[in-house]
Parts: C-alpha cells; structure tokens; sequence
C-alpha cells in the first residue's frame, strides 16, 4: 500500500490539477454573468457584490485524513478549520458553516456524532456556527464537505504584491507534514506534530488584524505547502517571488525534513502576505503580543515571473515538489 | 444485491434521520448565536439577516445516483438542480453556485469532465453560474456536493400553513421514482419516467411567481415523496394536514403505483404549498399559461397535528412510508 499524503490532490489517472484549472477558467467565464461578483474562481474564495465571501473545501477520508491517524471528533474539528482558512486568507470575518457529511453506515453512529460535534465545537469557536447542510450515507469512504460564508470589505486577495514588497509568513511551518510523515512510514508523529495536523487553527483574527495595521498587497493561507502557495501569489499579482529559504521558520517538531516539508508537505495553515519591510516591521511586537506568534520574513517579491529559492548558495529556481517521500502519484 | 433508492437517507445501523433531528436541534442553539440569522436548521436552507440563503446538498454514488442509470453529465446536472430546488423552497431568487467532486482518479477525466459540465450548464440556466467550490480524488464512490446560494425578501418557509388553508402541488408527481423503480427491478424505465429522473426542474421562477402573487402561508419542494414533505410542513406549523389522495395529479408515467411513488419515491421537486382555495383560483390559469405545468389542490389544513389520507373510503392516518419495494433498509 502506497501511503497517501492528506493534502495531494492529484490521483491514479487523473490529473485534477490541471482539470480544476481548466474548470476555473471555464466557469470564470459563466462566473462573470453573476452582477457585481467581485471575485471569482482562482482565488481562496468566491466574494459577492455585497461582501459576502463563500469557500468550499471537501475531504475524503482515505485521501485527505484517516480515522486510524486522528479521531472523528478531530477529523470534524479539521475540515471545519481547513475550510475556516479560505476565510482568513481573504481576510474575512466568519459568519456561518454548512457542513455535508456522508458517513458509512455499516460503522455505526458514534463516530458520527464524534465528527458533528468536532465541527459544531470547531466552527462555533471562531464565529461560524454551523447553520445547515447535510447528512447522508456514504458508500464507502465518509467525506466531509464544509462551505464557509464570511464578510470582507474589501477582501484581501492573491494578486496585489508589488515589486519592492517583502514576502511574510506567520507562525512556524511543517510540523502538519510531519506528523503525516510519520504516520506515512508507520510510525508515530512528536505529540506537537499530531497536534498540528489534527487541530489546525485558521488565523482568522490575524489576518484581519493584519489587514487593518499591516494592508498586504496579497494574502494566501499555506494548505499546499508554501512552494506551491508563493507561487500562486506570484502568478496571481505578475511578479517574481524569492523565498529566502534559510529565513523560513521551522516547527520544531517539523525534524530533519523541516524546510522541504515546510515548502511542499502542506497542511500548515499559517498565513503568507506581501507587504513591504516598512509596513510591516512597527508591528512585528504587537503581533507577536497579541497572538503569540511571529511575523516572519521570508523573502521578496521583484518585476518578472515565476518562483525562485535563495540561500547562502546563491538563487535557483523553485521546483514544485520538493518532498516526496509520501507523495504516491503526485506528478 | 439490494438496490437502494436514490433518495433514502437511512442507511445500515445508522439512523440517519434521528441523528439529523439531533445534529439540527444541536446547531438550532449554536445557530441562534448568528446575529440575525433568520431561518437556521430545520428550514429548507439559511437565510442570513441580510436575506442570503443558503443551502448544501451532497449526493453519493451507490446512494444517491448511480452512473450504470444515468450519465454523468445528468449526474451533475441533477445535483445542481436538487440543490437549486431548495431555494425554490424558499422563493429565493438564484445567485451563485459551488460545486465539489470527488471523483475516483482511476475512472479517467472523460467522466469527471462531462460532470462538471452537466453541473455548469444546470446552473447557467438557472441564473446561479457556478463561483468555486473544490475537486478532489475520491476514495471508491463519486461524491457531488452543491452548495446553492440565493436571496430572498421574504422567503417563504415551512411554517405558516393556517386551518383552512388547501395544500396545493404544482406539476405532476411519481415519474422520477418510477425510473428509480424500474431500474431497481433490473428494467429500462419510460423515456418519460427516466427525463424525470435525471433531470429534475427545479421550480425557481413558479415559486417566486407564486410567492408575488398568491402569497403561500407555508412552502416546500417534494424531494422526499408527498408523504413526507406534507409531514414537514404540518409539523413546522402546528397544523394537520389532509391529503386528498385521489386528487392527487400523478404522471402518466408513474405506471400502476404512480400513487404510491407520489406519495413515498420522491425525487419529485415540485412544489406543495398552503394557501386559502380563493388566493389560488384566481390565478390557476395565469399559472399554467406562464409556467405549462398546472396547480392542484390536494389537501387541506386543520387544527390540531399529524397527518392524514382520505378518499372515498374514508379518512385515515397517512403511514410513514407507503411504498417499500424499494426501499432496502428504510425504517
């Protein structure tokens, strides 16, 4: 059995990356019919013209978590925060949760009310009870969709970094991509790693709070692992990003693989900003303060396209997987 | 092989409908917490203070839809327009839609493609272009989630149906569950019975055409069979509920248990509202004109609860479910 990684989205034949791309572009095209939608596929969420900002994020188990890894209360709990993290990446307030759960039903029901409750717990927490959805029976696998409605006015978004800005990340990275590693190799993950991984916390006051203090050009949460996630912005605002590789701030639990988990094991969900040095560092004391966590510089953002890494080596381009030990199909 | 029906929610162990109640009663007080939130669980979708609405709908392959009946460009399709038909349910007027799919990577991209475009076009026509949403490797079964979101000033809800109201149905019911019937038994259903099927109409434009002009006291779309969507609406308003099962306007292609299809197979999506017989005569013939499909007084509305059949041989309490053929594990 070739383990899977909770977060590739690429599978044996299909390739859903370049598919999902192409589902973009098609539906931007019927997406443009709907007045005043400010903002369409391609970004962390969809904004309506009065502000209401809307992501869906569906997990499978099997292919995105494993009951034999976490708990269905914290399977719930994650799917809830994952989806969460849309909102923060837009700089959004949370208003609401609709939760879907088709749940096998030959299991029983106290896994099921495990992961209600989870969710219910998780979204109720940072403002977004949940209002509705649906509950059926699976055929298999249980799959967890949640769509998330937020406010943002306006909504920081993925383009908007300007040459001259600096790249930022909050908190520290790879210690999700860690624990699943672990588990990948049939061991078990640092109790850090396994807490990172299994309760993931949306920055959703943090990046409000930045967008009032701090106004990033352009905002990203780390789901795909920041290689993957630099580049979006990088594609999304026209310009060239370089990742200070050796300045990227390690989870101590994240171990030896640290940095390659950090830039392609995904799952992090911290927040990824442009901003220039100026703006940014009359804040760095009060963030930490209020959040307990750091701003970190990562790297710049310059005229041109594409991603590049830089060390005490000197500057290459940045490949699009780094780590591949549990990757399975990922191309 | 026990064929299951499309639209049973029950499934083996698991008591999916009493945990439902639960999971709705539960989030009914986190959900109170939303400022201004309207209409929370129990309804046929959310709406928000400022009018949104809001609903999920998930369908799994082997439960809901299987690709051996129909294509999966209907399969798409028709999960939109399931979705679509709640805010029918709401006299809500179509916005946006978001659409997740989990799609078996080794099936090939030809299906997964011709899904997503079943589900683009259904959402189009129905003014709620698809704006995000998710793709993702499933584990086994296909699943479909759509998430609908609409406006509506007032919507129209489940409660409000008063004594001496009529319970009125648009359109003709049993065609969609006789495919489902049929193909159970191993047999082709009608051309009729199987467009009924795979590519339900949600009622939009009739039910905001009816929420202008014969104002319902209480409205539901019929996903679940006469039967049952009647219960929710003399529930919801603390009424009961008389259907005159012999007026009951069945498809011709329902066959020789079009009666107890309308009743229990669901998969309908019409409308069953409550309104005074002389709020509703007047405009009986505007409607047919307009929309091709006819009202149909099929009940009434008493004091007191429950619900009723009554026909020339009398009044009795209408069962739970009166058709079983192919029902597998429903209680």
């Amino acid at each position: 059995v070739t383990p899977r990684s909770p977060r590739i989205r690429l599978g044996d034949g299909v390739e859903f990356e370049r598919i999902s791309r192409a589902l973009d572009a098609g539906i931007a095209d019927a997406a443009a019919t709907v007045p005043g939608l400010r903002v369409g596929p391609g970004d962390d969420a969809a904004v309506l013209a009065d502000g209401t900002v809307l992501s869906q994020d569906m997990a499978v188990e099997g292919v995105h978590f494993r009951l034999d890894w976490i708990s269905p209360a914290e399977a719930g709990g994650r799917a809830v925060a994952c989806a969460l993290s849309d909102l923060a990446a837009m700089a959004a307030e949370p208003v609401a949760t609709l939760l879907a759960v088709a749940w096998p039903g030959g299991r029983g029901e106290a896994g099921l009310q495990e992961l209600l409750a989870g969710a219910g717990r998780v979204a109720a927490a940072y403002g977004a009870p949940i209002i509705g959805g649906d509950l059926v029976a699976a055929a298999g696998a249980a799959v967890i969709d949640v769509t998330v409605v937020g406010r943002a006015d306006p909504p920081v978004l993925r383009a908007g970094a300007r040459p001259g800005d600096a790249l930022w990340v909050t908190g520290r990275l790879g210690a999700a991509a860690a624990a699943v590693a672990a588990w990948s190799c049939g061991a078990d993950p640092e109790p850090a790693a396994r807490r990172a991984y299994a309760t993931p916390v949306p920055r959703l006051a943090e990046a409000r709070w930045l967008a009032r203090h701090v106004r990033p050009s352009a905002l990203i949460d780390l789901s795909d692992g920041l290689a993957g996630d630099v580049r979006h912005i990088a594609a999304a605002s026209g310009v060239r990003a370089t990742l200070d590789t050796e300045r990227i701030p390690l989870h101590p639990a994240a171990g030896s693989d640290g940095l390659d988990l950090a830039l392609s094991g995904g799952d992090d969900y911290e927040l990824l900003f442009a901003a220039a040095t100026t703006d940014v560092e009359p804040w760095l004391d009060a963030f930490a303060d209020r959040f307990g966590a750091a701003l970190t510089r990562v790297g710049s953002v310059d005229t041109g396209a594409g991603v590049a890494r830089r060390d005490r080596g000197g500057t290459r381009p940045l490949e699009r997987t780094g780590f591949r030990h549990f990757e399975g199909e990922a191309t």
